[in-house]
This record gives C-alpha cells, sequence and structure tokens, in this order.
C-alpha cells in the first residue's frame, strides 16, 4: 500500500503564528503548499505539477504577505485579486487557499473530483476568481476586473499569472497594447518565467526573445526578479507600488518543477533528452514518495532550524501499489493516428503536419521525428496556426493542423472560416474530443467542436471508434476528400476495445452495427461513447429490451438510404453526442428523418452533454450528465416503457 | 444624369509604353487607378475609398515595377506574391490588376456584384492570392505561403500589406513571433501606415506606440519610407533586399484618402469634427464628380508636362442625379437598437458598453456620447474586449459586447465561452447579422453566428424584425434574461418597416403572426427574411395558396405550446433562416416538431443559406440563394404541389 498524506490547515496555522523570519515563514509555507499540491495531484491521479510548483513561491508571497485577501475575505470589493491565467498551476493554487482556510480541507482533497475542486480555475471554488485554463485570456479579464474596480471606485490590485509559453497567444498582446491605453494602472502580470513550455525549452518551441523591452515597448512597465526569493519578491512589489502612471509587470525568473530535484527544469530536461516529463500527470508511485520524502525532509529541516516541532501529516489516502492502469493496455485512438500519419507522410510528400505546442497528446512525435522539415512546430498560437496552413494549402500543400478541439474549433475560428472560402482542402484534427477524461474541466473537454465546425458548407466532420477506424478515416481524408475534413479524437485510451463487422468498409456517409437489437436503435459514434451504448445493451438485456447499436461516425453527411434500410420498421431511434445536443450527430440524424418520407414520422430521442461538462472521474462525470450505461439503459426503457 | 467613366487597359498600356521618367510613369499609373478605383465604388454604391488610396502608389509600385508578376504570370510558381491583409483596400488592388491586363474589364468594373468583383478579396478573382476582409489573419497566411515556397523550392517573395489599426489584432503578433522564430526571410509586411482606422484616428482608439521598435523586438528587420514617394518605396526595397536573416517589415508612411484632397487624411479629420468619413461608402454625386474631376486633372497636367496626349476615359455607366436611395427613409433597426440603449443606460448604471472600432456601425456614438466613462473603445481586438467584458461581469457590472457578428461570434469565440463558463451575464450584439447587404463578401456577412453560439448551455439568441421589437428585445435582455445573451442585428435599412400585430408582447419563446393564411406556414425572422417572406406571400396568393407568416425572433429556445398552438392542423411549414441551415431557426424547430407528439409527424422544410454566401447587391444575392420572395414563392409552391 502506499499513502497519500495531506497536511492540515492547523499545521499551517502553526507556522503563520510561530515567531519567526517572515521569509523563512514563506519558505516554509511554500514547501507545505508544495507537499499538499502533490498529495493532491498524487491522489488525482493528474493534474500539472511542473507549473504548480514554479508559480508557488510567488502564489504563496502573494497570499501569506502582498495581498490584503487573508484580511478582507475573498468576496470584499476592495480586496487584492489574484488569478492565475494560464490556470493549470492550480493545485499549487488550491493549496494555498487551503493554508489560509479559504478553501475547505474536505474540498482540497478532492482535486479533479464532481465534489473537489476542478482542473482548472472555476470561480464555484471558494477564493478562485476567474475562470482559466485555454491560454492567454488573463491579461484581458484582469482588465476588465481593474477597469471594474475604477467604476466602481473599489480599492485594491489585480494581480493575474500568465505562463511564458502563454505569451505566444495573440490575445496576450492585444491586452497588453490596450491596458496601457486604457490606463490600467490598478493591473500587475507576473509572468512565471520557468522557461518551458509543455514539454520543451520556449526557445525551442518559439522563442520570446526579450521579454521585459517587449513589455515595455507596449506601454508597460516592466520588472524582473527572482521568482523564488521572497525577499527580492519583497523588494520587486515594492517598486511596483512607486509605478502609478501605467500597467506593470513582474517577469519572474523561475524553475519549472523547482521543490522537488527530479523535477526541477534544467535538470529534468537534461534527463528527458530535452524532454521535460512533469508538465502534466501524476507521478509514479514510487517517484511519488520519492518527491514527497524530499519535501517533508526540506520542511523538517526548516522546522527545526527554527526550533519548531516536526511536521504533523494526516493520511488522506492509501491504495495498492503500482496498480496497473488501463492506459498500459487499452487502445488508444490517438497512437493509431500518429502511426497512420507517418505511414501516408511516406508517399504524400505534400503533407504538412502543424502542431501547437502538443505533439505528444496529438500523437505527432513520430511524424515530427520522421519528417521534420514537413512538421511545423507553431507555438501556442492556433490562429496563426491555422493561417499559416491557410497558406501552406493555397500553394499545394495538404496541411494537417492539430490542437485539442476546445482551442482549435473555437480560438481559430474565423481562420478556420477564412482558409475554408478559399476552398483549398486542410485536415483539421480536433485531439480531445468530448467529456472524457472529465479531470481538466471546462476549459480542457471539447463539446461544442460539431457546432464550430458545422455551419461550414464544405467540411466532413468524422469522429472513429477505434484504431482501425481511425487509420481508415485518415486515409479517406487524405485520399479521397475532395473538401476540408474535421477529425474528431479522443484523446485518452478506450475504455474497450470496439469491434467492427469483419467486413466493415469505411463509406461515405455509413456506418456499421456494432451490436445487433430489435427492440431499438441508439446511434453513436467514438471509443467512449459506444462503449456507453454497449454498456446500456447489456443492462436492457435481462430487462427484455434489445438494442441495435450503431456506430456512425460521420457527424454532418449521413446517407439516406443506408439510414432507411438501417432503421427498418424500428419506432424507437435514439442518438448518443459525446458533444453538446446542439448540432451533433442528434440534430444530422433529425435533418435525415425529417428529409425521408418513410422516416418522417419516427421518434427519435437525443441524448448528449446538455450542461457545461462536469470535471471528475469518467464514470462519476458520465454518471452525472445520466450518459453512463446503466443512465443510458434506464432512460431507453423509460422511453419505450412510456410509448 | 451623372457619368461614371472608366480609363480602359489601353491607355495603361500607352503609358506604360512611354518613355517617360520611372517615378513619373508611376504618379501618373496610380493616379489613373486611383481615378478607376473611386468610379468603380461609385457605381457599386459602396467600397473602401479611403484605404484603397492610401495604399495605392505602393500597390501600383509593386506591380508595376518590384514584382515580377507582370513578366511571370499570375501562376507561376516563382512569382513573387502581393496581397492585402486588411482587404477592404481591394478596389485600389483590383485598379492595379486592371492596369495590367490582370483582370479583365469586363469583371473590373462590376464591383461587389454576382458576376464581377467580390468586397473583399477572394481567390475566384484572377490576380488575388488570399480571401482577406476580417484583420489580422495576413501576416500568417503569408508567412505560410513563404514556408511553402522554401519546402517546394520556389523562387519569388511574399509581400503582405497590412493596416496600422489592424496591428490591434493578436494575431498579428503571433504571426511576427513565429515568422521570425521560423526564419521566414522571404517574407515581407508593408505597414500602409495611415494613422486613421475605421473614422478616427489610431491615436484615439489604441495608440500602436513605436511601431518599428515593436517589430524589431519581435525579431523583424524593421524599415520606414514614405509611402507616397516612388523613389524612396525604390530605395527602401533595395535596402530590404540586403537583409536575408529575417523577416522584414516596410512601415510606409501615407496618408489615408490620398490623392483627393478633400479625402486627404489630415483635412478630412479636421472637416468631419475629428471623424474621418470616407472609410467606406461611396460619396455622393456631387463630390464624386469633385474629387473624380480633380484626379482627371492632375493626370491631364502630368500628361501634358511629359508631351502626352491626354487621357482617354468611356462612359461605363449613367444614372439619374442625386437618387433618393433607401437608406433615407427606411427604418433601421441598429438606429432604433443605439437609441434604446441610451434610453436603458439612463438608469441603469451597471451598463458598460465595449465596442471594437465599430462605434457608429453599431449604433453605438449615441451612447459613447451620453456615457463617456461606461463606453470602452477597445480598437480591433475582439478577443480582448471580450475577456475584458468577462472581468467586468464577475465584478458586478452589465457588459454590452459589440462588433460586427462574424467577428464577434467567431474570433473571440472560445472567449465568449469561457465568460459562460463563469454563469456571469453579457449580451453580446451580432451587427451586420445574415445575408445582407452583401457587397462587402463573405469575410463580412455573417452566417454561422448563430451556430457558433448555440451550443452554449446560457445563452439566449434574438434577431428582432423591426424597430419596436429591437427596443423590446433589448429590454428584455437587460431586464428580465438571467443568463447571457446574443442580440442579432441587421446593418442596413429595412426593406420595408414590418408591422407586428397591436397587441403584440415581446414573449420568450413565442412569435407572432405577420401574415395570416391558410395553406402552409413559414416562421422567419429579422427585418430582411420576414420581407421575403411576405414578398413570397404576395406571389402566392394568385396561386390560390394562402401563406401564414410567423415572425420567431427567438432563435435558440421556443415554447411548444405556443408551437403547437401556432401551427395548428397545417400541414406544410417552413422555415427561412437568415443563417446558415446548420443550427438555425429551422433545426430548432425541428427539435421542437420531435419533442411534441402533436406534431411529430409534421413535415418542415427549411430555407437557408446552404453555401457561402454571394456578394451582389441584395436582390441578386437573394436570387442566387433561392431566397427572394419570388424564388420562395416557386419553392413552397412546388412543395405543396408534389405532396
Amino acid at each position: 500500500m502506499i499513502e497519500i498524506r495531506l497536511i492540515s490547515e492547523n499545521e499551517f496555522k502553526r507556522v503563520r503564528a510561530a515567531t519567526i523570519d517572515k521569509y523563512k515563514r514563506l519558505a516554509l509555507l511554500a514547501d507545505m503548499c508544495c507537499a499538499n499540491a502533490l498529495a493532491t495531484v498524487k491522489r488525482a491521479g493528474s493534474g500539472h505539477l511542473g507549473s504548480s510548483f514554479s508559480s508557488l513561491d510567488i502564489v504563496t508571497y502573494l497570499y501569506h504577505f502582498e495581498m490584503n485577501i487573508a484580511e478582507l475575505g475573498v468576496d470584499h470589493p476592495d480586496r487584492d485579486i489574484y488569478f492565475s491565467s494560464k490556470g493549470h498551476d492550480v493545485p499549487g493554487h488550491y493549496a494555498v487557499l487551503h493554508s489560509l482556510g479559504l478553501l475547505s480541507e474536505e474540498r482540497f482533497q478532492h482535486l479533479r473530483r464532481l465534489e473537489g475542486t476542478h482542473g482548472h480555475p472555476d470561480v464555484s471554488i471558494p477564493g478562485i476568481e476567474a475562470n482559466s485554463g485555454s491560454l492567454g485570456m488573463g491579461i484581458s479579464k484582469a482588465k476588465g476586473m481593474a477597469l471594474a474596480k475604477k467604476l466602481s471606485g473599489a480599492k485594491g490590485r489585480v494581480i493575474v499569472m500568465t505562463g511564458d509559453g502563454e505569451l505566444q497567444e495573440g490575445q496576450i498582446w492585444e491586452s497588453l497594447q490596450t491596458a496601457a491605453y486604457q490606463k490600467a494602472n490598478n493591473l500587475i502580470a507576473i509572468v512565471d518565467f520557468n522557461k518551458i513550455q509543455t514539454d520543451k525549452a520556449v526557445k525551442e518551441i518559439i522563442d520570446l526573445g526579450d521579454l521585459a523591452r517587449k513589455f515595455e515597448v507596449f506601454g508597460w512597465h516592466a520588472q524582473t526578479c527572482n521568482g523564488h526569493d521572497f525577499a527580492d519578491l519583497e523588494k520587486a512589489f515594492t517598486r511596483l507600488k512607486q509605478v502609478n502612471d501605467r500597467p506593470k509587470v513582474l517577469i519572474a525568473d523561475t524553475i519549472k518543477g523547482k521543490g522537488v530535484s527530479f523535477m526541477e527544469g534544467p535538470r529534468a530536461l537534461q534527463d528527458g533528452n530535452g524532454l521535460y516529463p512533469w508538465h502534466s500527470g501524476a507521478p509514479d508511485d514510487a517517484t511519488f514518495e520519492a518527491g514527497y520524502s524530499e519535501i517533508v525532509h526540506r520542511i523538517n529541516a526548516r522546522l527545526e532550524e527554527l526550533d519548531l516541532a516536526p511536521l504533523d501529516t494526516r493520511v488522506m489516502a492509501t491504495r495498492e501499489k503500482n496498480r496497473v492502469s488501463l492506459k498500459a493496455t487499452a487502445e488508444k485512438v490517438v497512437s493509431a493516428y500518429g502511426e497512420a500519419l507517418v505511414k501516408i507522410g511516406a508517399h504524400r510528400k505534400d503533407i504538412v503536419v502543424l502542431d501547437a505546442d502538443l505533439s505528444a497528446d496529438c500523437g505527432l512525435r513520430p511524424f515530427e521525428k520522421a519528417y521534420p522539415d514537413r512538421f511545423i512546430e507553431n507555438g501556442i498560437a492556433e490562429q496563426d496556426m491555422v493561417s499559416t496552413a491557410g497558406g501552406l494549402a493555397l500553394h499545394g500543400f495538404l496541411p494537417i493542423v492539430n490542437s485539442f478541439g476546445v482551442f482549435l474549433a473555437s480560438r481559430a475560428n474565423e481562420q478556420i472560416y477564412n482558409n475554408a472560402t478559399e476552398k483549398t482542402k486542410i485536415i483539421y484534427v480536433c485531439h480531445y474530443a468530448g467529456l472524457i477524461p472529465a479531470g481538466p474541466g471546462k476549459s480542457h473537454q471539447s463539446l461544442r467542436d460539431i457546432s464550430l465546425f458545422g455551419a461550414l458548407p464544405n467540411c466532413t466532420i468524422i469522429e472513429p471508434c477505434n484504431g482501425a477506424e481511425t487509420e481508415q478515416a485518415l486515409q479517406w481524408c487524405v485520399n479521397h476528400a475532395e473538401q476540408n475534413c474535421m477529425l474528431r479524437l479522443i484523446i485518452s485510451p478506450s475504455p474497450r476495445n470496439i469491434a467492427l463487422p469483419d467486413d466493415y468498409r469505411f463509406t461515405f456517409g455509413r456506418g456499421a452495427v456494432v451490436n445487433e437489437g430489435r427492440d431499438a436503435i441508439l446511434f453513436s459514434y467514438g471509443p467512449v461513447m459506444i462503449n456507453e451504448a454497449l454498456t446500456a445493451a447489456e443492462f436492457l438485456q435481462p430487462k427484455g429490451i434489445s438494442l441495435k447499436i450503431i456506430n456512425l461516425p460521420w457527424l454532418n453527411k449521413v446517407d439516406l438510404d443506408w439510414l432507411e434500410e438501417v432503421s427498418g420498421n424500428c419506432e424507437f431511434l435514439f442518438s448518443l453526442d459525446n458533444h453538446s445536443g446542439y448540432g451533433g450527430l442528434g440534430d444530422l440524424l433529425l435533418n435525415g428523418l425529417m428529409s425521408s418520407p418513410a422516416l418522417r414520422a419516427r421518434r427519435l430521442k437525443k441524448y448528449a452533454v446538455d450542461e457545461f461538462p462536469a470535471c471528475g472521474t469518467p464514470q462519476e462525470t458520465l454518471g452525472y450528465h445520466k450518459l453512463d450505461g446503466r443512465s443510458l439503459a434506464k432512460r431507453i426503457a423509460g422511453e419505450i416503457n412510456k410509448a
């Protein structure tokens, strides 16, 4: 068994009350938060450690020293505001909120759970001032708060943390120009300058150049400091207070993964041959224990030096050691995609693959290594990436553009539209499609992407349900599609391997039966929802309801003849979307039924994610939305019995 | 009668062949293009003169002196590429393409017409290299072309023109960072630094600061020149050729409206009390004649000085003088909106209005003047504007965010989503909704905005059909809505004043009959489509078909009881969207019918804009899409007769 331990609020009270040097206190508190952040991420099984750790000394300094929040409370109009624009550093932020008693211990320890805290900041959590997690929005939003304070006459500063890679986002530069012009002098940005993006050095993705000069030329007061030196932080903030005619930035020199020796940027990059492994994800058991004990030893050494009693921790969770996770054995459609990409790229020399700093997550590393000349790493600049693809397409190349769906379909939406009006062909791959994994939360779960591409008159949208279909889909997009394609892929391991009929051929507008049945038909797509559909069928069978399940990977085109044939005389049709109910497969089928005199009067019930996606484990989240197999079975049976 | 005259290609040939000083030749050619651009805009009745004129000397210089296009042709892989990122300067660009015979005279003279040229650049037009018109994308796309040239080994430079106000767009700064890092040294950006945005000086909207330093700190080689001095342009390009290790920018000092004395920036700003009147729109007859004769006199003086025969022009079109246009007398919903905003703003002190440099077009001037403290001019930075609104909303204000729908819904889509997840309330106003006016083309016509907001679970979408309903809609959004609202408004004068029943009350999810009928029901919304619907009813009446028309301003919520009541036993239901068929009113009704056992088997036929919107006059564009009253009547009769 391994134990995951928590440092309770009382321990923080003890340290806060102790008569010790102020900087030593801050160092102690920061280390204690560091341990707690690590523990909650380990318990959650995912989370962002590297960036939580690089920013933690600063966040500790702000809450325990600089800001008036502890004094005024989180609702006072004159409070200083702090939030993180990058947002993935939130495990560290939660730890600090907990250390002050602003966030309850019960909620704090359940990171990325339905009843706990979200994987990225959410204003429903006490002390969280803004939702973030998609990059580049924070300075703009902080500016809105700063202007609001001026309009209402409220006191207090607005302090927003950004990443360094995040500065590749264009919105940052919009906000710098306007904040300076609009004289938001109560606004402070802090750059957590840790020099590593998702898994590579910033300077190997898109170098930022001279950051201080950039801010200055955009009309900001810029200052640098050591983000792990509390005296230097105090000095920096003292100097910032003397500048009152413009917005201010503090570029804090930090170390990604700071506090756990083997997670610290330079060493970890070296150990990883240029790849930083601790941006996201929980460490395995041995690594966790090594890291945790390193922090606790340091805390105890500090306590001893200060003549304070050693640290008291309590067990928050225990678990069997070295559990084999699903990840190790399950199929991943994104891996199938990455392999297919290399295979196709070998003979299609016109293919250029574009990435926005998510190469590994999007399965692109094999292509990146095999054809470095035809791989464009564009940094966290989705709009620029998409328009760059537009230029390549106009000049005869076939660009394959990758990012998470929630970013690509949304952030670069107008650029995608502009490209589409040129009637070239581009393949957009929306990774991390749908509800699962639900731990990262709303900023990452993509449930609007079909609707964001849907009104383009020249784009075909596809989501495959297994590895083989993924390769077929990509082949179709590359070799057969005459227009733009949007390929939607889930990012997590498939919950089961979906078996397609032996004679299945990937055919435009047509799907395949993956479970035979007589009483009702459920149309769905993708590994996550087909799995729940199959589970629903298993629950329905003993109730005497035989559910036919159809995999229909075409999400905006359906072959009416096929639809009529496959629907037969069945009275009860259902659709299951891994997407909002607006604009997904359900609406496609509604339109199909209306277009067919034979099917017009048929009843179709749509199941989909009809609220903002919840944050939690896959099963609790599917359950929350009543889209897990058991709930679906109940809902389907209800519809049939009601009729 | 007034005559609109054209300078034919032969006259350009004559000047090109003459043995005269190269700079004087360029000045002549530029003036001749200037006259032609003015003439085509006058004939079209709309277009952008100010920016066509500020950039025209540069474009003339590029095509007639610097680039190899005239020599290699528009399809050669080694050709130099030129396009404009801002795109609204395209009347000038067309004039230059025509001057070289690259664009046929027949097509050139029909600006903004179905069989002519588009209001913003479109690659279907010979010599146009990229679609633009929405700002900020050009450097990215040019970078894609530049990288394509490197990948394929093609020669030639890629030259892209941007505006100065355009540099407020964040994507510009993304593209500057990546282009420098990716070493796109075959890429040249030219900034048409004319110092005026839509109708105000750039420095009064969002000042740009030291542009050259900004480009330099982003890793570019920056150079300045006089954009109206051909010798200086030649010198600048000679120097640019010596820099080969990075992308390059030429900041060309220009005068907006250059070439027509009263349109020239500084004077025109003064005459307009700080407002520049010549950004877009055609001049009236007297102004046109004054401007045109000024240019022709200058050309003839130049010709005489060079011992060349005077200019030969031919009549391209004639028209009655001082025609009264619809604009003068018709109702404008955007004006009703602007007035309502002031009225409501008087007692709702929490309202803050945000604008992205379209204040006059969006009807915001009255509010801007009445409550300057609660009006935020954010420049051309939609993403930043929306996130700023998010910050204001979190701190108790009610932001009303304005831009053209095609920009707001698309460019700022992820920011809108992020705000929505915070569950604050914001009102987004998507101006210039729908197909009409169709002259500006696809970059401006908004036919996807409903679909781009549709999957937000907490947003109500409304389009009113007349001035009174516009005020009621805004009142509802401000005073009754509990969630976000999206208000869609057309920008052109209403083609007729739509009469709503005397007892009409704006009620959630419900509409009103605007034309009684028995045989079929057509659901629609907004002044443009309700007008066509009424026309269709007029055409159908003599054919014995009585068409009931229902105005349903609620585009994503419908009251089922009302729908059942209003549908009665009618067998033929139709929907008419001023939007793509994907995700509009038609899909709302399809979902409504399916949810009602009484209506499930009813047939609904959707009419909508199912392709990219065409560019032309309102009637020819509506006709092209078969959405004019006459076509609708034919289609509806066809459906009824077929059944």
